[in-house]
């Protein structure tokens, strides 16, 4: 036992002298990384600039500035966090203002990386009036007219200055192709700029939607925050825009997990400049409301799933999707509960098909299953039907299938006809390295 | 590039082999593992007897038999969980039929590891209905006396045959003394049984209390379960000692977490023979149900505290104290918010003091909490106050109080009067290899 022990104490030695070597030879990059940046087309009354402020960070950029034409509407959806951060209430805040009367002016956004501007008390509020303030100045618009978001440590007061400061360099930079820098400033510890975009056709009128996201990277004691920046000329009153928004959230950034913790910061802006000549969209009747729905849609999803790409550790994508739900929302439920459990995602890294995790993980949402009538499927293959393994099921199909990056699960909980698909990642020893055993 | 590809692939092959050598060489206990087992007092009316019955794991028992004398009740708390197996099942109908009428004859428990009997459909009912019925014959008592528990592989049918081949052993076995036996059959891949007892005087007359359990160890693809037996010789009414089970349970193995994963299996079963020559007890306002009462829930929180230090790769045991929140369940939901957070339990695997994850996970758990008035402790050290760092807090006092084995977090989030205690252990490497690195 006693030569056991030092054996293993060396062994644990080697093993921390290996993670260490590895983490710093590794381009900390996940593998689901694109090549380059999307070729996003420019928004016709949008312009973008970015700047290294120093917020936290040095030599890097870490601030940008959008800018939205006179007249354009703001959207948004927001952390649900009971200790959300002075930019979040602040936004809150404005969009309500904003939606209440039409701006005859323009509207601005500003977002740091680096320092969260979260559990920071009154200081918090005060560095976001400041910012907000002079912003306007620089801008010539009112200060209620600026938005902000910010990512970053939580605790530490945000130097408002250093944000200020940079703001006239910020506004001389400003430009219709500015989308690639400004999704580069707000990253934190991703390890690839997030951008998807799309230019439909409605009623004849070609309408452009350009966003990017940052999301799921994270140092101690940083946290893993979401930002999403959407912007599109078309024109859209701005309540018909928010109902657009929340609902497409749903089924986006609020059906991703990476690791179920949710930030102080998650904020989404979605801003309609309505400069593509085309008559306002007023009301979700409107038969062009369906087109650009629909277009949203896919750049919010597009968004969210890399953002699961890029979760702390990935080395697997994974949509599964639950029907045979009492509803959609019970649906989504047992999704989450699926792409939330430890099991699950632990068998998922080391490419085990445990469907029996499955399974635990349906019965702890809490939401109704026929246990009798539960099914589950890995891509094609039937694992499990009528409550119990597939006769034609074996291991070695399953534990084939596991071996691939992107993978879809299935499960039908035979009670109804509600339907939601969800995104997750595995939980594999790099999201220990990253979150345990560095600190920064 | 290339060559760092090459370098990194080597890296993973050398980590993988030595965690391999880890994990053949480990003695795989828990370092919170104690001593031996209690010496736990004997109830009078209960026997136990242990077998090895090879239901899956070869040269261990995994078979345990407790009978109950004439005259007994039972009372029980059960997974939520929407895919509960067979046992669980049947002793939620046995125990609402036995609290329906006073049993003359006597009781009895049988319980295997190694087959959850979960997800096995009509031939999962079979098998306890087997096992049920030959188990009467043997001790000569009706089969819905009988209860059953089960934990182990999901989705497998049981072979009945092999638990029932062994009953005549069994129940020639039985004996006062049996409980350590019994705890050790129970196991799956905890790293040591656990017991817990009291013997306590109840207006004159000594009552004792003893109980076992066995939770959080897990191999792919077996669930963490956890089954709990607690024997008293305390003479009580059944719903009085339903009542005491389940409010205390939501105090003990309610407020414990692992990983957040719920099994489909969790079952609590308290017995009282009324052997110890007492008044029944036939009230909560009786004025001996409060020392009752205090007892009971003394050997559940041991027990709940024993499978924490069990859970997978745990290092650290973590209390955590939720006060100010608007009741009690809001309190413990917090708590819980917090326990279940993989990026709090990440930071404390690596002795990081990193209170702004504990925020974070506050802010998500969606109960009250008033942002300006917050206030976290580590032990005796204010870390925060009213919504921001406290002054007097360093990162060094911080950090030298992470290193210790146990530890106190205490959360205040200013609204109310609720309070709750949670414990949790850490997130480690260690789980990840138990989980993800061998499959069996």
């Amino acid at each position: 036992m006693a030569g056991n022990r030092s054996k293993l104490a060396e062994l644990r030695r080697r093993q921390a002298e290996i993670a260490s070597e590895i983490a710093q030879l590794e381009a900390p990059v996940s593998p689901f990384a694109p090549e380059r940046f999307p070729a996003l087309p420019p928004v016709e009354g949008v312009r973008l600039s970015s700047a290294a402020a120093g917020v936290r960070y040095p030599n890097r950029t870490d601030v940008m500035l959008a800018e939205l034409a006179a007249g354009s509407v703001i959207a948004g959806t927001f952390t649900r966090s009971e200790t959300r951060s002075a930019p979040v209430l602040w936004c809150q805040e404005r969009i309500a203002a904003l939606a209440a009367r039409r701006a005859n002016k323009k509207l601005a956004i500003v977002v740091n990386s680096g320092n969260a501007n979260a559990f920071t008390g009154r200081h918090g509020r005060e560095a976001v009036e400041a910012v907000m303030a002079a912003t306007g100045r620089v801008l010539g618009v009112p200060a209620g007219n600026v938005l902000m978001a910010s990512t970053g440590v939580i605790g530490e007061p945000l130097a408002a200055e250093r944000v200020t400061a940079r703001l006239e360099e910020l506004a001389a930079g400003l430009s219709a192709g500015g989308l690639e820098g400004a999704a580069r400033a707000i990253m934190t510890t991703d390890t690839f700029p997030k951008g998807a975009g799309a230019v439909i056709d409605i009623d004849g009128v070609p309408v452009t939607i350009s966003g990017f996201a940052k999301g799921s990277g994270m140092i101690a004691p940083d946290m893993a925050t979401m930002l999403v920046f959407i912007f599109t000329d078309a024109a859209i009153e701005q309540r018909v825009l928010q109902a657009a928004v929340s609902e497409l959230t749903d089924r986006s950034f609020n059906s991703i997990t990476v690791d179920s913790d949710t930030s102080t910061s998650d904020t989404l802006l979605v801003g309609a400049t309505g400069k593509a000549g085309m008559v306002p969209i007023a009301s979700r009747r409107d038969p062009r409301y369906r087109a650009f729905h629909e277009a949203l849609g896919g750049v919010m999803r597009d968004l969210a799933i890399q953002v699961v790409k890029d979760g702390e550790g990935a080395s697997k994508l994974i949509a599964i999707t639950v029907t045979g739900a009492k509803s959609d929302r019970a649906a989504r439920k047992i999704g989450l509960a699926i792409a939330n459990s430890p099991l699950v995602k632990t068998a998922i890294a080391g490419e085990d098909p445990n469907w029996g995790r499955v399974v635990m993980a349906v019965g702890k949402s809490g939401e109704a299953a026929d246990r009798d009538r539960l099914s589950i499927s890995f891509g094609d293959i039937v694992v499990a039907e009528n409550g119990r393994v597939a006769p034609s099921y074996s291991e070695e199909v399953g534990a084939a299938y596991m071996k691939r990056p992107e993978l879809e699960i299935g499960v039908d909980v035979g009670v109804g006809a509600g339907r939601a698909t969800v995104w997750t990642c595995d939980l594999t020893h790099r999201y220990i390295e990253i979150n345990a055993d560095y600190r920064s």
